[in-house]
């Protein structure tokens, strides 16, 4: 196992889907920095089930409290621990999956590695609620950056064959995307997004289940962030945005489509403009050699399909190595793409933040 | 800067294009290891440049050095250190660019991130050049995976738009990938292959330069291999690859094309046959949870097209901030493709045996 | 802050003296150890404050409970999280001394670190009772040890002046020192044992407090545990053990003695005997080259005297940067030795078993 | 293996006794410091073995080359590689000692631990050679911790009986120590340095062996550096210090003494003097609560004599289990001290500039 993220900004996160608690625990925060309350409970907010009708209807706790490294709501000298309790649940729902590995779901895998004694209520620690407390951290880390100016935004880019408006990368500016973190659906274009709700809701009835690509947006960097070679700017990020359950694709600028681009149509060129250098294209998405450039960093992760369906599907008996049939019980949610959006924000942002403390030194 | 990789078989690359020696320290290798002398040997050949009409006709010299770490041959309880004297080389082919930063080169943020202090001879550390250190700490880990039957093999999957063969992801066996390895094109139909490369020389005419995506398989791994949460087996491999140069994309199984198909048809149903458990499909592409599934393990990277152009480009000076024309002259690779794919690989190995080490313990 | 430990047993604690809960997070452990709660709780009793007429009549909460990383006692593939809920206490006996940092305790450069930030209830981090979840993580340790027949023991070697009995260091038996794990005040020579306690009892009528030194024994190590150069035996334990409050000096074998004596009297030359590859003397106490022998491991803590006293003090106002009298109130352990005893004994465990499981690797 | 310390300044050592090359990749220097080769030279040269008639006669290469991250003498954005040729010795010495492990050295349980691989010859990298890497390394850090003002001295304490000037820990001056640089044999009273030079020379005609003391002086130590709880200035310290060969004893301030004195008598109370706050003693040394006060930090260091002594010793042969005879040819330190205490003065450096790198984040 390998619950702990970064070097200066260090995280440790605890917990399993029906443990107790789930929580974190942050060393490396200065002291005398006033925690943001309200920013964690938005963001856990944000990430939150049930909120609506292309969610899994499933409530979860999200009261967090802390319970050390701070006095009055600044911290001290000692690591934050912040934590949630889970509430009962029932394990019930997940009785006969024991034996019977879903599909896509780390379950085999996992009773393999572990020998059987994984925690398989809900999906133990592989479960997407491991994100409260990555939220949780985040939240702090975004509210830190935001005092220097640097912003994370993020978008649904696509669901399934539906795309959000194209942009101009090179002209991302903070107040027009701002308005991003207070909508449910963060879409730029509301029609596609109506669109991508419609198709979310088909799917919830068929019990099927759809992907989608989200996009965040970094603004405000200063140039040279990133510690080539091994923790560039695109390095640390890909490890942290690679733990969020169910991505399986990342690329940076124009990340797959450069591959079929020419140099001289890839490369951006720099020009001095009111006595500062950018580049007239940004294709490079804000990041070259590992080291930001100043201009928007953005980048695409692609969200594959919740594995969880009420479809039946094929599966084994792990006791009887035989072929045999599945039906997924429960609540869950036809797509996680608007939840997992708000889990690769915060990763991103406690990256940043991270490789901005390496940078400040 | 963060030049150290890996929890178990820790490296740590050092030098420049230019400095008097490159080369990499591993810590972590067990005593009684025989060296093989002879895949390393390959390995440096395969990523050589010079070697043909596609690549820069640049020598480089790579005759290797191992220093410390063994005796006559095999490991012993020390770090090897293993080197590669640089030959000496005009360093006057990059006079001119001092101040004018080459786009989408890390001229510009290096400058910046390193007041002035970065090495500008041939790229300094940000040079391809550093990918040479890392094949040989590569090799040495793609032996010790042979000897437990874990493969690793690449191929160019497309230059800009012709594309290899497509490949049933399911059905990969040794045997079949091993020729690659031989290859000085390595793709699958060499009639694609062929097509790519008389689109190269094309664009070498030109002075013009392409990207492409290399294709990496891992096979005969054990299940359960990863550490998730944050070293999940995507988490390690993304962290890795990433920090390879002109790296700008990465996805593993179906990637991208997972966020536009739906969960039933994405889902792969286990099943048993001749009494292990396999998949039918692998759309999961061998890993789900951040876990090895004993699926074969596929995934492509996006390399974009080469920065250096021989085409006159729009920069800047850095001492005038003004706008400013700039030759790139010297030898340079029309498309890093084929030399990517080895550093790719060889990274890869790095990761894999490095959690895999985690795994055995 | 730095509130990590560990390579492979990896250890996160969190808390202040007066925080809502002290505890620790647990990455590292095997899924399918069946946690010893009984063992916990012993070595959680042997460190509580107010047992006896030597130590303070502070009660501490000391209930302790596992909130995740565990399935019906037996840990999975999460990290433990076992924390302990701080009892609501006084913080007035504080008040006076938030301008008036005590001699020898951390206030003066804590409160320049941290700018006034730091949590001065108590101690806040740097309150022996961090050392409780330290405790709770050492038993797990100590545990695991055990089952391999590696055990730890330690004994208060003198107070003062007063000592315990000399020991010959080459045929240390398990079973000669068991009990000292049952007693109150562990010496093997309970006459002494007893001078000790009266001398304690006395300073603490006296206001004042006393040192000691506590010696550590680990017997049934295997050969060649420690990872040299910077890994030794040693050198980890020592890092564990000057985290510890109060601990001003170790030595391991002969140590500070040895700079006294002869190569000729102090090489531990090798015999076999009985089969077995042994050391006629045990100067060298179990380490060579930072690599256990497989003799006995034996080493000796200096711990400083009480730093809380009942006597009138010089101190300065820091808001004043005037001098000024202090009286620190409240009640303190006349001698901490017998509690940092347990503190040391469990942070061996920890340094012990980390440095086993690379061996093991 | 663990060849790799420091988590801000970070160095890599490499090489063996007998290896074609010794040297350290130090990772994290900022680039645009001149390197201060005069320093290093200086440093080797102190090290040195065969510069007087107390030390072994053999001769070592001690010239460094610098093969990558630097220009024209100034750090770039690349990891410095220093490395030291060594001269081909003669491997005879060592051909009887294969079999027949020296007492007090590594050779036997880096035999079982490295299942015979370990390299022999000289004692492989348990050799005292390899702190000559860290001589290199360890003078780029006292260059740079000199230029923010903070120095690091360090003398003979004692050998065997014969003792140095006791000092007044609490008024050590810079300049007052600045010459224990320039001493051949650095006491402080050179009548007891010319009495421990005359015992050494005997021990060495009697082919017997001493140990002695080491001390070491941190002076100019900004408040509050030291990271709590595991990072601790004693624990780094003494982390770095106990890699070192031959040390089993380290103890800060009154160390092993405060272990026999009371709270009234240890504490010590704060005034302030000319506007600055100290302490009146300074028992503590210059550390509490593992944060520096801004008083001279000293700590003393144990070095057990040199195992390698000229005189018949028991010891095995490990092919027949044999108990049999050992007769140790070749040149020896008859007195291992004065070599040591660079090596020692030299991680003291690498450990405080590591802790002040995070101190100033």
């Amino acid at each position: 196992m390998s619950f702990s993220f970064g070097k200066n900004f260090r995280i440790s996160i605890f917990g399993q889907s029906h443990s107790k608690e789930i929580g974190v625990v942050i060393d490396g925060l200065k002291a005398g920095y006033r925690i943001n309350y309200s920013l964690i409970k938005e963001n856990l907010m944000r990430r939150r089930p049930g909120k609506n009708s292309i969610s899994s209807p499933r409530k979860e706790n999200d009261e967090f409290e802390i319970v050390s490294g701070e006095v009055d709501g600044i911290s001290c000298e000692a690591p934050l621990c912040i934590k949630i309790k889970n509430k009962d649940q029932k394990s019930s729902d997940y009785d006969n999956i024991i034996d019977r590995p879903r599909p896509s779901h780390a379950d085999y895998p996992a009773f393999i590695k572990y020998n059987s004694h994984n925690d398989i209520r809900g999906g133990g620690s592989f479960s997407g609620r491991m994100t409260a407390p990555l939220v949780i951290a985040g939240s702090i880390a975004e509210d830190i950056l935001r005092e220097k100016n640097i912003r994370i935004f993020s978008r649904i880019k696509s669901i399934k064959d539906i795309e959000d408006k194209k942009l101009e990368y090179k002209d991302l500016e903070l107040e027009s995307l701002e308005y991003l973190k207070k909508k449910d659906f963060p879409v730029i274009d509301d029609d596609a997004g109506d669109e991508m709700i419609k198709l979310i809701e088909e799917y919830r009835e068929k019990k099927d289940s759809l992907g989608g690509l989200v996009e965040v947006f970094v603004l405000g960097m200063p140039v040279g962030v990133g510690e080539p070679f091994f923790d560039s700017l695109e390095s640390v990020i890909a490890k942290g945005v690679f733990s969020i359950p169910s991505v399986k694709g990342l690329e940076f600028g124009e990340g797959f489509n450069s591959a079929k681009m020419t140099g001289s149509t890839h490369n951006d060129p720099y020009i001095v403009k009111n006595g500062r250098v950018i580049t007239k294209t940004n294709h490079h998405g804000g990041i070259i050699g590992g080291l930001s450039t100043s201009m928007p960093i953005y980048y695409t992760v692609a969200i594959k399909p919740t594995s969880s369906i009420g479809i039946i599907q094929d599966t084994i008996s792990l006791k009887n190595l035989s072929n045999e049939k599945l039906l997924i019980e429960g609540r869950h949610d036809p797509c996680i793409v608007p939840r997992a959006l708000v889990a690769i924000e915060m990763i991103s942002a406690i990256c940043i933040l991270d490789l901005l403390m390496e940078f400040e030194k």
